[in-house]
């Protein structure tokens, strides 16, 4: 976990060179001639396309510190490490939702991985008003499989142990989750900042001690409960899209976690793209708005589906075992339920808290910040904060993602501001 | 974590040859000729007291099997090093509540630790009907100071993630409690054994889905929340006292848990002290029965006292910080508050379920197997079962100790079979 002396960040003009012979990458691009750029948009790390005579590849490096701030905020190689061993999980909960990795150097913290074209960033897609077909019922399904399977009640106690040990490595990326997700949005935090206008709005959700309470419980659960693998950051900045294909990328927030935590966060960005569409949009506004609306549903309709038929063919772990259920001839389907209760409170708990944390902490999401005047910014942003603030308040006892669309469709006509 | 070839049990007469060197032991016994007792009377290791010229200590070896049932249980001798580092933990986070630690060697799987004289274990006098001044407070002070200072209430993150990574080695000994506690008293399980007379309330308590559910739930909790570093077999054997003076003994079930883990199951064997003592106390029956309560109730308010001090002056972690609550004006008692009622839930839900395994599964304990008569023994531990389901089935909604000492008083005078 210390500074590694022989690491060194690729550049356009090094690449070449340095990954020539790594045969992986010749295999998938051909030798030779490569072009190559650097297309890296996110907030953390290097991104090269590699294109040769055969084909493409994507090359991701880590930096060692956060690129969205710079070199006064280190952060560990190590990510690279993480991320490809979240990679080969979720390939093998849910195959094909990732993309195929080709290479990983632990000591260039480089992953090599397939080129995902004409795949776009989803949350582009959403800004630009298209539609993905199967998006919800992928999305549902990754979040199902890899609940399910990344717990007891799929995995074995020993292995599932191994690898809670093995991900707690993973310390300072989560750790920026557990600030600027859970807690800076509740005060004021340095490196907060927000669309002039909100100020009642925030004033009111830090006046409320219950929801920061209810928010701190979230980060305690967050924080101190293991049950499955999460993706960490599942949001429409983490899918890539065609008009029919999606995939799950960028999965170096990984670490042990509550098992609604990934469809919570990805909930609350489709909400965001929602709330912020009447600054994108046209004629074609309220069609697109329910579009958005029906994925979230049908995110969370095939999500339950899966997870059931799940627990009936793949319950091997320790938990819920058949001896209690099956075996005495009771059905266990009331049990499924109950842990479905337990994750849709926290889902509905960390989205809430994720619509807040875009628009008031750092790392804001384009949705809103494309938006480029704050007069028509401010009043969409605030809908979006007092729904956030809902959800937190009433997570228990929300019956499903249809009544929470209903809600959105409410404060999607309402002036808060 | 292989079997260790260097490794070989201690007997009376290799001890003094082979632990003759070791500094540590000779500077509390001293020198020369030493006697050696093997005492060991619980379900896993060797015991040895070992007296010198100058003193005595205890010599605590690991054996790689489970004594309780013979080599055909494999164990692995790892759990000392496990329960050092637990030991070492606790004399830190409540100091003076475990023995001395005066050596450790990992390879023999051996503690030499303070001779606690003249403790006996608490079992064995309640079952006596001895009082301990000051019990109650001092298991109180335990469970708070060791479930608040080994939280991210408390503990940096980063530390708090080390933690848990190592100690998720300690696989196969928290796996006898998955097994053992959780799911075998519900159903018939091969290791299972109960006092004939009992099927009546056996058959209440496997044909009760709702009760299945929330033992299963509380599984989930057990396996997947990591709130703290819990002792994980905290009962009155695992507790030595003199007429006013206690220690903590024997972690090697430990494990980053509940925080309402060890409390729970800590009041699972007083409630069964209690509904035991018919068959142990003639004209005392009712005084001695009541101190029993009285060390419950008392055991947490000091608990709830401890806690909520800790979180006024300690309060240092990343869990609830003073910039969402003090510093906005806000009290953040009701916080606190919101904590305990999750660590009463968790408690309340564990104490019924230990009640349960301690009469249904392997490894009964003396209060109720001391009682040979099993036309006496059966009454008795049915009324313990009945105020286990009860307890598992509205640990939600238990308001306090209070509570749970009133329903064991009304079961300790009802007819259950």
């Amino acid at each position: 976990m210390t500074a590694n002396p022989a690491y060194e960040a690729l550049t356009i003009d090094t690449l070449p060179t340095r990954l020539g012979q790594v045969a992986a990458l010749t295999a998938q691009v051909g030798g030779g001639d490569w072009q190559v750029q650097e297309v890296g948009d996110g907030n953390l790390n290097l991104v090269f396309i590699v294109t040769g005579p055969r084909g493409k590849a994507i090359v991701k490096q880590a930096l060692p510190y956060v690129r969205l701030v710079g070199d006064s905020w280190p952060l560990p190689l190590y990510r690279a490490f993480f991320e490809y061993n979240a990679l080969t999980r979720q390939a093998a909960r849910d195959p094909g939702s990732v993309p195929v990795i080709h290479h990983f150097d632990e000591t260039q913290a480089l992953i090599v991985m397939e080129f995902l074209e004409p795949h776009r960033i989803l949350r582009r897609k959403l800004i630009d008003g298209e539609r993905v077909a199967g998006l919800a019922a992928f999305l549902g399904r990754f979040c199902a499989r890899t609940a399910f399977r990344g717990s007891e009640l799929s995995m074995a106690s020993p292995d599932k142990k191994a690898d809670v040990a093995l991900f707690a490595g993973n310390v300072e990326i989560p750790a920026i989750t557990e600030s600027l997700v859970f807690t800076d949005p509740y005060y004021a935090a340095e490196m907060n900042s927000h669309t002039p206008g909100l100020e009642p709005v925030i004033a009111r959700l830090r006046a409320d001690v219950d929801l920061k309470i209810r928010a701190q419980q979230a980060l305690q659960r967050f924080v101190s409960n293991t049950e499955t693998m999460v993706h960490g950051d599942l949001h429409s900045g983490s899918i890539m899209s065609t008009a029919d294909d999606s995939r799950v990328i960028d999965p170096e927030f990984v670490q042990y976690g509550p098992m609604g935590f990934d469809i919570g966060m990805l909930c609350a960005n489709f909400l965001m793209a929602f709330f912020s569409q009447p600054a994108h949009r046209g004629d074609d506004l309220a069609d697109y708005q329910d579009w958005i609306l029906s994925v979230i549903a049908d995110v969370w309709s095939t999500f339950e589906a899966e997870f059931r038929s799940l627990w009936q063919s793949e319950r091997t772990g320790i938990l819920f075992p058949a001896t209690l259920f099956e075996d005495q001839g009771h059905d266990s389907a009331p049990a499924c339920d109950a842990v479905l209760t337990g994750i849709r409170r926290d889902a509905w708990t960390v989205c809430g808290i994720e619509m807040h944390r875009r628009c008031l902490s750092l790392a804001h999401n384009a949705d809103f910040e494309d938006i480029e005047d704050p007069t028509i910014r401010a009043p969409l942003e605030a809908r979006n904060l007092m729904l956030g603030a809902d959800l937190i308040r009433t997570a228990e006892t929300i019956t499903g993602a249809e009544e929470v669309c209903d809600r959105a469709r409410g404060y999607n006509t309402t002036d808060v501001i």
